[in-house]
């Protein structure tokens, strides 16, 4: 069993919740061993671990709750891939939980994996802070159906509150597009093509994260498990339709990030058209311009107009036609 | 329930039709309460409650419907996916609506949710306004099958209006595209690009719209619900294909769109390769000229051309000589 | 039931084909109501109408076949995708005829419907004119095994002559890609473009018409319906083969295509890497002697070169030694 | 019956090879008839026909071994896709043979179709000179198992030398792709280009004719036919992996060819740039030396510099530098 | 059988590793026949020979073990694709084994071979030096599982080293790749290009090698085969998955490539510009003065400026204001 991931310093936090329809306790424990009793009793348990390098509390806990080897290495390798396995006493699902800094603008990735029991869910995190403070208040308040449901339930719950969040993380990108939008429209730059290219990769590794859940969670739904309700079946059906929509999102944004970069291509060649126009006009004014002054640079012992008293303005005269000339012709091409 | 959406103001309109082959009732009502009693008459009746922001109102119907919470959220949450379900009692679907205004030139998305019912249909809207007239007309004037036919039939009806619908949009865009067909042969601007990108994006949310259609439609006519008459089962299948037609034609459409930036960006190239020829023809032709003009406008003490005094016609004439060789090759290369 | 589609003037063309192995009738009837003693002969009847838009045949021919009503809105519907619908008594087929004209080079559209009965079939086109004839022919000169089968034989009689008139159409189009191809090779100019963009539209609508038909075939050979005999299942699976030699080549068409707009798209780079080449060299070449003419044309004073009697010829021949060099230069560069 | 393919002039050859693990006997017959008494023997009979223009001659031995019409059709029509059909007393399998040819530099396609009986294989080629020599030879000398083995196992021998001489042929393609590569990277040409296009054209058309061969063999293998035996199955599997071994390797290839394209256009650009900055240094040095020359090559009567005895080399100083500035400039840029 | 791939020299090396949960032994024989008395023995045989250029070993393995010469023929041909195959009395796998080499900078390809008996795995590899050191270890050391299963662990073991590995050439090639976009951004050469269109072409050929290694290992862990226990089942499903994680990891990293050679293409356009706007500038702002030097340097008898005395300070102030008014514009239009 080895520990991949960002390493962390410090002590991991272990939280229990343990609710019925009429009772409610949250407590924090330091010792794993602290959590066993309370996976006997017939009301709901929450063990929420934060912090997956203290090995030795995920083994404890494995053992304690005969877990497969196998599952607490997965949970321990956080580069797992979003998956669910049914081993018939418990069912082990993992799935990424993106946050979205404010401060930091970037978006925060973590590991969560959940062992459902028929009366209990454990929850494993790299690390402290989550998306799951709606959830404890709805529990402790005891506001909505959660305290009447059962275990199933309270996964459903840890989940859709994983999923619900992708959808803020969406339209904060969304909002990001839109702002490339106007400015791709606006003044490109080159910044706007990394801009671009940023985005369209963000999407390509939030895509890596949501896909394989739309599986893990339709297999939820139809897995004919002992330890899903039937009601709670239909909350998984309405995740599985949010799931989708997420992974619609990221389709459509990708579509439009990659029609973004066809304007953003076409727009410098449109550039480039119009630098080469001025330059021509410049050119095609003022050379043969140039020619004529150059002509009557020679020196010649012989040329007639020179010695014509009306032949400078004359020239002059000339010049100012091709120009004007040229200028029409300009004009009638649709250059100027 | 939370709703999700434009926020409107104003009171929720809910208007009451019941009918069955020899009588007919409309009527708008102010208070849900007064829909209820309908609901156990045997006649069809349709409620269409237009508005989602009074939730007191989707609350108590969904109560005295008997209606699941999870339900009425979906109804309310108006970024909803098409989808469809079966709670043996009643079946939901809920879709998007596209009407397109000709004053404001653009396209405005409902979402548009039906519960079915044995014998009742109640459809929610986001807004007044709809494409459900001819079908009140249908049944106030008893015209066609629908007085005969049950509840069912109703909401095949509705789903029916609002896939014929979309046909309208996407001959809208049609021509759309014919306009911008033409104007990218006649004459190409960075705004035909700017309208083949947006009429794209407009592609792929309509695309968004309607593809989980396919599959809500294709589950209701197989679907071994007691809720759905098999007379009403080969209705649902033409309009399958009717959906499967409009899919067709978004796919054409895209496919077509895709072909017209190919166009737009050989045309520009094209356009560039036609202002460097013309740089490269005036600057090729002139400016060996001025280099002639150059030479004998230098000041050396012994140039012996210069004292000759045919030497400037004869220069001049060379130059002329040099130019029509020029043009003559740029001829050749087909570039004149 | 409305006609959607060229509205058409005249009367609708009713003829009627009645055979067996030792019996062959032709007949071209007025009303539609003197086909319908054919119906009830154990003889194979053909009954072909050409013209959609004399609603009232339509609607007397389908009460009298107690044929459903959204059938018959599909045939009159001629934006219909190809289909087909088993209702027992009979099976309902809608597929697309394309003709070539070789006067108008144009294709010309028609959607083709049939009825397949027990002992008849009824053939609905939009206008006179089809590709039957060698049908009729082999049917009146008893060729073939045609008058040996029943209807269902003569339906796929009719099907693959449709069939195989694609084959027909995409050997004109493939003769089209040919010469697009050897003047892409010679002289690429933008009209060369046009022609592979319209060409590639071509297709897109070809394939639509086509790829639908794919699986109406193959439901047709795997139903288990009792209007379609073994024997002639068989027929249906070489139709089948054929309808996917069909859309394989259009898709071979569809990649060689691609191809052949990467091939334009670089050869005007190319061309314009050309141009470029020639203005470069011309520039590079008398840019630098016109400065040393200039310099020579200056007004100073005291320039000592300008007295030496060999200045002349000496500046001349530095110019030409410059020009030489750069030349040389271009040519290792492979520029010239 | 109609012959489709190129008319080849002369006889049909006929060849009968007839063995089992004791008894070999090849034999070259004049008249199809003659190997009619063959197909009642016990032991294997190979009859292979080179040569479909002699329609009569098909159609003799078709109806001697009771072969369905339409499959005569698919043998004389030479644009078949690979295909297999089981007819319970033989199966009938069509696929296109390829024959790269060293001296003239080309792929050979031709049809061969197989009758596979319970003792007999007949198959039918376009013309003489196929890649069966091998078999013949094992035959003859009865190395490896096809002598003990029945007409199943020729079957496969036969297909299996006609997907190995796959392999063959894109071995040669891979070659020319290399070469290709190379010259890419060392002096890419329009040659080049059109090289790689037609490379990826025959690659189009290698992948038309292999890809429905991979199900033709699928099928083969899991079909509970009678004719093939369970020993043979497992070859044929091993046959399947061949062929998705072929169509993997062409779908590398086909990838491949698409990243040269965008190396040549991207070599194509840079070279552009190459010459466009070519064309900026020179302009940029020599242009702004030209106007100093310009200057003082002014006719003002009052002009003080002129008059200076250092004036003109100060001047040419002044140019050197300027010069020498702009170089400096264009190797900070990289341009240098 | 006929070996095909890289011939090597030398003598194969044949490896034996016998163990149960109490007893290890290693041991390297001369010859293949010393392999065989562990064949019988209940403890679990791992048989791993080094070398497939000796036919004759691999041929008396075959016979010895009773292998079908097909798989033979598999295991000598090199360029296999990865498969699976049950024989019932031993299970056949092949697979690509990657290696990188550190010093040479490349990545290495070896075909590996497995047989799997009852109580025994053979392994066939191209030539010494494999991934299967830490297996080894485990064994000899009897640390973890390994010594306490049977031989379908120890085939699952090898497999599991083998994609393991994969993540490791991942690992690398994902450096690569951040260096290539960090180059990317600083300083974009053709180099850069190469390089991307390089790495491109590796992870094709890394997806041609584990792409099919999914339906592999899929199908060992759903195969009903009495040589795989229930609990090594659950490692295989887990190997799957890691084989899933690394060809996600392949697709994100050939989007990945594809961004970046647009990045590099439209880097290769904004250069142009930049090149394009540098020339345009200059030409712009110096032709217009050389024309006005060209014009007070024209013969002309009669040129009244050039008589007054403040005529060239004027002219070269108007030169000044010119080219001043030139860089504004250009200020305005943000090309400087």
């Amino acid at each position: 069993m080895v520990h991949v991931g960002e390493r962390k310093a410090g002590k991991a936090k272990i939280t229990i919740i343990n609710y019925d329809e009429h009772h409610f306790e949250e407590r924090e424990v330091q010792n794993v061993e602290d959590c066993f009793p309370f996976k006997s009793k017939p009301t709901v348990t929450w063990i929420n671990i934060d912090g997956l390098h203290q090995l030795e509390i995920i083994q404890k806990s494995g053992e304690h709750l005969q877990i497969h080897p196998l599952v607490l290495e997965d949970i321990v390798n956080t580069s797992q891939r979003p998956k669910m396995e049914d081993f018939d006493d418990y069912i082990f699902v993992t799935l990424k939980m993106l946050q979205y800094s404010d401060e930091k603008k970037e978006t925060r990735t973590e590991q969560v994996s959940l062992i459902l029991g028929s009366s209990f869910v454990v929850s494993f995190q790299e690390s402290e802070g989550d998306v799951f403070d709606p959830i404890r208040n709805r529990i402790s308040t005891n506001k909505g159906r959660i305290r009447k449901m059962g275990a199933d339930y309270l996964a459903y719950a840890l989940m859709d509150a994983i999923v619900d969040n992708y959808f803020r993380i969406l339209e904060k990108l969304g909002e990001g597009v839109e702002d490339m939008e106007e400015e791709l429209i606006v003044n490109p730059t080159p910044e706007t093509l990394q801009a671009i290219h940023q985005m369209k990769q963000e999407m390509i590794f939030l895509r890596k994260s949501v896909w394989p859940l739309r599986e893990v969670i339709s297999r939820l739904e139809r897995w004919e498990s002992s330890l899903i309700n039937k009601s709670t079946s239909i909350y998984l059906r309405d995740l599985y339709d949010h799931t989708i929509q997420v992974i619609d999102s990221i389709e459509t944004f990708r579509d439009i990030l990659s029609g973004m970069l066809d304007i953003y291509l076409s727009s410098v060649s449109n550039r480039m058209n119009e630098v080469m126009k001025v330059l021509t006009i410049i050119a095609t004014i003022f050379i043969p311009l140039t020619l004529i002054a150059g002509i009557y640079g020679m020196n010649f012992r012989f040329m007639p107009e020179l010695e014509i008293s009306a032949g400078y303005p004359m020239v002059l005269l000339i010049m100012v036609c091709i120009g004007a000339l040229m200028v029409l012709y300009f004009r009638k091409k649709k250059w100027l």
